[in-house]
């Protein structure tokens, strides 16, 4: 089977407070995008990369592809002005008859186990989407009141977001509704039921500095793990 | 005005595959609670800590408390079968005409200055439960589906939950309900609207392996910019 992974950079990194967008900051002296890269490289070697980039970064995608260690198979493409429009165009290079992953740039810790659990998931029921349970008390907030959620009935949702590729290719013919927040949700609307996998704790999404410290920290502790199995 | 901050240590600490509750783990070689209790005692130097332990862990506790600067601030209580009861133990030793705080022993990157801004809109509101923006999406499981929830409407809380004695204390006479799962929570049946303050991204609750990981990155942080400024 075919595979793809649509890696989507869309971020303007303004919260970060860096000049940058995140995906470019630098983690143990590569790019966040650069880990990424390289753990979807890392658990196929057939898996071929879309990656969609900000028009005006796509010089620097460039770069950052040359230093990834299997750069012939990553391709990369200008995004849109909402992340469905950003995904829609990465799909644009996938086919048929194949797993799609549609995966956040700025989760650079993902681990290539993930991955393949969720090919294997996506392949027997069509979809597979990783996510955790919440550990947090969470507040709705409603006519300016808040009131408690039950949180042992919420799922925080992680990405690769992966789906046969007929389901999600099918999907995003749909028109654009704004309430499009992620990949499951377009291809719900589309009247497909989704499937949730258990995700990872450490598949954080890089948007705050503290996340920057937290994987770098984790980096280091697999580096670690891996001397120590030498 | 009076200051007491009960501070709750409930958890088996299971979920870290720790023989021991996680609150007595080292971080940076002193007790994850010894962070804890430093923090509150800086925070005002007229703070009044109650400690609720697990029972069975009451000389353990005590041992740290002698390791703090401020040990004759510090009174120890046992716990009782649910937070709810753990929590009413504590605030038996706190007095009317106060603010009172109740924290989660294992936040132990607490702040002094985001204590002090809950003292001051508990003073002025009745109560400052901190809370932040939810970054993943968030699923709602129901029937054995999930649905997309809009995370803007959704608020992550923290602790310290702090509120002028008379709320709280009346509050805590009411019978037990299992829907109490927080201070908030008990708050609100009582009748009495609760109000949020911003929290801080690093204020986690350690609960797992990874986060004492980032925990340990944002101390070591943390003095490296104290020694920078000396």
């Amino acid at each position: 089977m075919k595979k793809y992974a649509v890696i989507v950079a869309g971020g303007s990194g303004s919260r970060m407070g860096a000049s940058r967008p995140k995906q470019f900051l630098l983690l143990n002296g590569k790019p966040v995008l650069w880990h990424t890269l390289e753990a979807f490289s890392a658990a196929y070697n057939d898996m071929q990369i879309v990656l969609v980039l900000p028009p005006g970064f796509l010089e620097e995608g460039k770069q950052i592809i040359q230093t990834t260690s299997a750069p012939s198979r990553v391709k990369i493409v200008a995004g849109g002005a909402t992340r469905f429009h950003s995904v829609k165009n990465g799909l644009e290079h996938a086919a048929d008859n194949a797993i799609i992953f549609v995966h956040d740039a700025v989760r650079c810790l993902i681990t290539p186990a993930l991955i393949r659990r969720c090919y294997e998931q996506a392949l027997q029921k069509g979809s597979a989407i990783p996510a955790i349970a919440v550990t947090d008390s969470i507040r709705m907030i409603a006519d300016g009141k808040t009131r408690i959620v039950d949180r042992n009935a919420l799922r925080a949702v992680q990405t690769p977001q992966t789906f046969r590729a007929e389901i999600i290719l099918s999907a995003f013919k749909q028109e654009y509704d704004p309430r499009f927040t992620d990949e499951a949700s377009v291809v719900e609307a589309a009247g497909a039921d989704v499937f949730l996998i258990e995700g990872e704790k450490e598949n954080i999404k890089i948007t705050l500095p503290a996340d920057m410290l937290l994987a770098e920290q984790v980096l280091k502790n697999r580096s670690g793990a891996l001397s120590r199995e030498e």
